[in-house]
């Protein structure tokens, strides 16, 4: 059975309770279940962490490497700073599709470049929750094109 | 019954003869004709339109507006330089989303920035041609939240 | 009889349809319409053409040495990233004013520079449909300067 | 009767004297004549003041929302380098055009961008002492739309 | 009673110990302990928390939602680099305010601009360790406005 | 006796009367008066001149070295632009603090940067007319530490 | 028979009519016909286009892989704007010489770098009409060459 | 007896494993061996510890003052984005030197400025594992000269 | 007689009172002393001014022409800064040699570039009170070229 | 007869002997008499000189003036840094032509700018050795224009 | 016998005579000494080399291919400037280490990234004299792992 | 007796051969000439030498410690490039006033910044040979001065 990592980086854990109008009104838990919902009807198993620790996201990744097939990554904040999140996503053999809630090319100056991407498989943003559901069908995608 | 314009950029007509280690060995012609077919197998239709011509495409999407319920968009070299295509998509009231076949972050200094993601509902990068696919569900997604 | 071509960039066909709040509420016709009223009651003629196609509004400044006597130019979208426009100016021998709708240099970085400009007689920018009455007014001042 | 402030910055005082070849041989005396003139055939009055002081136009911007209905303002070299009168346009509530004797996007780096021109109605340049007459037309305008 | 949470970030566990040229002679102890005299001199408390952890600042200031009136914030080396800080105080409605025990407009060209205080209230540099005393008189005032 | 100087930069004696979204309702003179009130409390004097003239604020500084124990200035437009400024404040031997009413490094890009802020002791923004009351304490607090 | 496409960008249409000190006062009737000469003299044939828009000229690009043998191209203003022409040239198995009547790198900055040129085989600038004559000859230095 | 830190970064755990074209094949566990063997061979000993954390390797460092003499650091990802790590090598008292297995000048763009380095001994990059042997005799050599 | 204006830009009265160590102990009198002997010797006058108001220098130097000879010019902290001086030197026809007392190429960046030097004659820095000198001697000298 | 100098840059020594991959596998001295015969068979002379000293190609270049009527000049690495060598082919009344055997556009950044080709009569680069055989001919056809 | 070359560039044969608090009181004769002793210690010969000659330095590198088996280079005030050093280096078939005196990435900008450096092995800098010692180690062990 | 050496850099033995507007028509031994005479008449002697060669100009300088008092250098192209003078310049202990024919402020931007001056006691540019007077008269000062 296909397992996937949903890393959810910093502050996501607010979601819903601040800038919604950016982020949307779900929090993060409803997030999870609907991701949870949709993967199993996929016959696939979805399993959420979200730390606000860059050395946690970085454990999390080298982790996934023997236990999953997969990643969706939202590095949020770290998107735009971390080249150790980017060796750490070089550093492992899975594919990973970052994925953001929101458009970021449309937003602050800082937050157009990702320093993450170049060494994902792709990069999917602007569509809220739902870009989570669009990440776990490119990975699935990688998946099946091998 | 939805109906989408998907509106392929300058020298995507190329597909599959040249560079396919980067755009993949699909041709346009089959890559149209999956999305069709996924299409159909939704309930709606999608609808492949080409051109090399900047100012065809800028025609195309003004005349989307009476036609179509979304756009899914690959602007292809013109998403660093076109300002117009820009000004295409805010001058119209659907949902159009940018994709693209290759990777954009992860190439040339100058293919990484767009400046027509900006004003669409978002972006998808880097999934050879299922970016369509994702790119056809993010339109619904759109739609579907009204 | 003085004649002028009024040459209106990409998208401005979509005038008055549109982010009105930056563009005004007057439809291209309307715009037309009026300058027509204000060329007839100075005894001269105005011929307003639109075009989204960058070749082809090079075309018209091409045709335009052996038809008018002078150019009001809204190169639009194209203002900011075309040196064949520019070119096109400098290649031929006519007074051309190069107008736009709104205030340029207060909206997003990129639209604060223009690439047509410097070989134009000069430029008008944020008055609205009423920039094209002063780039004519402008124009006659050329040639009655000589 | 509509009164409208003509402001003048610095080195302005030495038209027609120096640079005939940029700015044009008029005096600042002969163009104000002129300006007068214009403004008496349209029943509307004019009045230049010149300055070769930052703060002394800062005073003249403050003083103007109390005297006129408008203001067309040549704010020379202080276009490029002045905040201060940027917040000094932006600290009244009048229409104020920018305008410039020569087509500063044509000459040197440093002229290109205006920081002033943001706050304003919008900007006129290239057009010698006519580009007053443009102006006061711009401020009318303005006016007349309310 | 109002209580603010005084967060100290990276290295200021160190304060005291070594460049104390730059940062003076008292150790955080000893700065902690006047920031609680002086607080209780004007009857409201203040809890101070020192960590070098990034992840470990930004759930602090997630806690401090549901446990402080205001924030009195020294993100240190984390000031010109963490869009994730930043994002974490934008995603709490407190007031935050910003200090630095040097002027870092004068220092190193890097530490010249700060990502996190464009979200804070304010901002207060230089003043040693009454910027914390001063840190607290302004979110005192921000509580005081409304 | 300790008296102080409270130096207003271009376009503050406006407060008030415009852009009050971003400066705040009091004009300078109800934040003088504050001034005046809470410096008799506190047993000093406070002195505020305000001047649209860069060098009569130059003159303003260099008279303070012999009539004033410190300074509090607010630059404002000039903040970004003095080098002349700057100098004037290296040039005297008085403690020298640079205040804001408003957050500058949250609004537009060329006011991020302060040229004058690296020779003051320190910079306090964002926190509107109490930002003085701040200048006030930290000035005090330059002068008690000797 | 070997044959070349000789390709020619926007304006050069223009030639010898505007800027002949730039570009030199042959036409471009008289540059084709003494490049059909040339290589006539060398037992090959040249075939030259002209346009001014940018997708007839990527068109064109394509056709030539299964018409011609090699391309002499003259992309003129849209040498330094278009990654759409720099995509076309890398679509197609030809062998491309980028050639300039002007020494590029003598004149306006934005002049200076081709985006067009790292794809082609080499480029030629600075020698007027006979800088066709040069890339001719490149063109079959690379397919004598293999 | 001489004893020395030496401070792994960021996913120095996964060495051996993923890209070791850059970074060789050998494990951190032999690497350490190694390094044991050859300081033991000395005379001295070296503490590895490795970490993911950038607040676990500051609080190393700060930890280092009073149990080591000297450090080895290969800040890895950090070493370009972290001033807080800079700030605590700059907050102990201990000879430092940074290494690096790979030739950072020879790489991606961001990799090759360190905010680290100007506050250490020096820098030791591009000799794979063998740059932590010349960092030991780095350090041995700076606590040599005293 | 050949009479030369020595103008001071700001805070030039301010020297020998504070930063001697860049500025030299001399006050502007004693300058103006050894400048007018210097002058006496040579059968020439000069004529000091000092001001720290840039409208003030642009009427000095308007007021030049018809007065004097030549300008020895000391833009202080207004030469990095100020278009208007620049622009009030080009409307003068005299020669005008810029000057400075510490040699600008070894200070702070933002004093490195000079907007006025473009314009005048030539620019000699870093000698101290003998800059002066030597200005005066380069005036003379372009006189004497005629 | 015409005498052409053929100087050779730094490293072009080592042609053909490592980096035959960007360079080509011929060496230097195949490369000159592939020159020279080519000469002969114009009824014309060429005179290859290589060095690496940057002066001595200054002062061949000096000496080319008196001895030669062109030059084929291949600066290699000094292209992109030697401002002595612009100002030396400014100094002579020659034409010259600048050659590079790769494609300098299509390589690394510091690669894409040569400060030498703007004072030159053009520039040829890309194709091999043979991009010689076109500096030869560019320069004749200089010559024969006159 | 292993016999590497030492080249040492421009003004290190002012070594110990001036500037000494950045590179220390020993003159390059007595450092040549100790690396003599230190290589006759290890049974290998150094062998060294200084000149103020860009050129020299190139030809010595050349030369090194055919005598030495490596290269200890400090490339001095060449490192940021020299693109034909560079060139150089990668021109012949030998490990080259550069090394330097001072920390460089702690010193002007402008001596921060070295153009040379990428196509070293490896860097180091910082260790005074025993930067040599290390780059000797440093070359040997390139030799030992082949 | 003071003996001063003047040193001319590269293309300077081409002075009054070519570029007459930009350096004069004197040659450079009509100007050693005047120098000579110039200060024969103030009972010193100049020495000067001329180089293309970076290298041998570094030479001279060292050289310089022990014969000369002082140095007037002309780096003429070396000025923008050269961190090895500018080294060398920094490692002799004698005044070093750098000097220029032309107003380098006002000419191409690559001429407006020098590496050199800020180690040297100053800079004197655009006076023609009269420069070298100058800074024949600035080095005196500095060794007045002591």
């Amino acid at each position: 059975m296909t397992r996937l990592l949903v890393l959810h980086g910093p502050n996501l854990n607010r979601l819903g309770l601040r800038e919604t109008d950016i982020y949307g009104t779900l929090t993060l838990d409803q997030i999870n279940d609907r991701l949870r919902q949709y993967a199993a009807a996929k016959g696939i198993s979805v399993h959420p962490v979200q730390s606000n620790h860059e050395g946690e996201l970085i454990d999390q990744l080298h982790h996934a490497q023997t236990t999953y097939q997969g990643v969706v990554f939202n590095p949020a904040g770290y998107t735009h700073t971390s080249v150790a999140l980017r060796d750490a996503v070089a550093a492992i053999d899975l594919p990973v599709v970052e994925v953001h809630l929101s458009n970021i090319s449309g937003r602050e100056d800082f937050r157009r470049v990702s320093l993450i991407a170049p060494v994902c498989a792709g990069q999917i943003s602007g569509f809220g929750w739902r870009s989570y559901l669009l990440g776990i069908e490119a990975v699935l995608g990688c998946l099946h094109e091998g």
